[in-house]
């Protein structure tokens, strides 16, 4: 078969198996009934939480063909779902995988998006488990993701609910640094390869799956991923637990070499707002609590804390202490742009 | 709020909120994290077994604005995915939805979609437990349906993989309804009134919930449901269990109306794979037991049998004992038209 053969040459079912046999390892099929039947089945552990998402990525919503291939596509489709997993402190277990395709679609375009959906799964050690493939007028991958929390272990959830007043926020990662990769993509890439990090951290971003599991096990009550740009996904927060937020532009920690190459005000707003898609975790909670995760060397930083006036709403300071306000507030996927 | 403002005049989480309120109490707000966090969080039953499936429905593929309307469309895609949990005798517990939707849509598209979801889920006694929206060029809808089947009950979860050579196959319902309801509102609908019905069969269809727990608990090992039309969907199963299938034209219930409206020859070809998505049962298992089914008045009809020989095959016969070829075998959801 040639590379470039349109994917319309194959059935359905011929285009499912050969994306199950490309998928590998990866399929779960050891499970109390893989990827082939009516529906998968597995069995949950006792005493289990089972924790469900779904996300989806759509072409020209999600992402444009200039600046992402399909592999990068079904890498970060699995990171989305996973990632707001993660966000509640859930281990992945299984994804379920809803797929359309445009009738451009060649044969090597879905190899590359089965391989992306491979490698993000064994990064993020999540199984799939079903899926559904149809044409459509374009391209979109809807990712479900179901994961668990032992109750054996009687740490909590963490939740958009539970923020307190008088508590710390922290962050994980730099902020804006998918947004970063995707600017430097626009601006075309540098032949130093000074470049290559942040582009991957925009193309193949990784879920922080083991900090969330160990922030609620430290005794985090209160997460949320960043995916809508760090203004928005606290003002979620700051709406569903009924606070006041208030961040420090200075304490925000930025990615070195976004901050050289696109400098501070711009890398600034790209994590406040511009952005989105970072898929770092937001974690609120007692000072003690998180500065037990500085203790365990995980990588989060400190911008600012909870109060009880202004509830619902994000308040960002400047480092001269006056309100700084972004040009964007954070990304909506219903936007018209 | 006028009727046919564009919908792009609401963000994101306005018009998420506005659809969990429609939805009323087809939200799962019980559970132990209800929509509106990262992902949604239930306990699961001891001992039981999680089923999960997913199902796109996208317009132009499954779908055509004249001849459904979104009430239809979301009904319809909820039915989809809990069929395929009836198919293995789980019951539905959960759904997330995932939906796109282009720039024409209005806000009364949407209401009509959100009621047609609800409508269904009420029908199938099923909970929303999470979902996604996000702006793409077409309009799609992939519902993925949580089940469970209590292992105290011991008995077997149904698979495509059990069929045995010797036993007997029977059907649900009328298959080939939903393509003699499309074919009716292609032709223009009567306006006496006799073909209400099988347009309503068609835009809202109810998945065999009821029979497939039935079934499983009578002792039926071996099921699908009719998606892609009867001949393609046995050939799944005598290719998943290795075993030949032999059925009988004249034995196929047809539905009394669609027969009256087109004939016998062209409800019959719609039955056999020119329809599809009927959302019927089709089970496979000893003589004695589908019997037994019928003593418990449900709505199953014998149409044939499996065989040892030409495994993999599916061979219909009609009332001369002759092969007989229907014009399509079936439905492919990647074909090109």
């Amino acid at each position: 078969m040639k590379d470039q053969d349109s994917f319309s040459n194959f059935g359905e079912f011929t285009l499912i198996n050969k994306i199950i046999e490309q998928l590998g390892s990866h399929v779960a099929k050891d499970i109390f009934v893989p990827p082939g039947d009516d529906a998968a089945a597995w069995i949950n552990s006792k005493n289990s939480l089972t924790v469900a998402t779904v996300d989806t990525l759509t072409e020209g919503t999600h992402w444009r063909p200039d600046t992402m291939n399909f592999n990068d596509v079904g890498w970060r489709a699995v990171t989305a779902s996973v990632s707001d997993l993660a966000a509640m402190g859930a281990t992945p277990t299984y994804l379920l995988i809803a797929i359309t395709l445009d009738s451009n679609i060649t044969d090597q375009n879905i190899t590359m998006l089965t391989e992306g959906i491979a490698q993000s799964s064994a990064v993020h050690n999540v199984k799939i488990a079903g899926g559904d493939i149809i044409r459509a007028h374009t391209n979109m991958i809807s990712v479900t993701a179901i994961g668990e929390i032992l109750q054996d272990n009687r740490y909590p959830i963490m939740r958009r609910t539970t923020a307190e007043p008088d508590e710390l926020i922290a962050i994980s990662g730099y902020p804006g640094t998918s947004g970063a990769g995707l600017a430097i993509i626009e601006e075309g890439q540098r032949e130093d390869g000074l470049d290559t990090e942040l582009i991957t951290l925009h193309r193949q971003p990784v879920a922080r799956v083991q900090l969330g599991i160990k922030a609620a096990k430290a005794g985090i009550k209160c997460a949320i991923d960043l995916s809508d740009g760090l203004v928005q996904d606290l003002e979620h927060i700051a709406k569903a637990s009924n606070i006041g937020i208030e961040i420090d532009t200075e304490k925000i920690p930025l990615h070195n070499t976004a901050y050289t190459l696109l400098g501070r005000e711009k890398i600034l707003d790209l994590a406040l707002g511009e952005g989105g898609e970072d898929f770092e975790l937001i974690l609120i909670g007692k000072a003690q609590t998180l500065r037990s995760l500085h203790t365990m060397e995980l990588p989060v930083t400190l911008i600012g804390r909870t109060v009880s006036h202004h509830p619902g709403q994000v308040k960002i300071h400047d480092s001269s202490g006056k309100e700084y306000e972004p040009p964007q507030r954070g990304w909506d996927h219903l936007r018209n742009d």
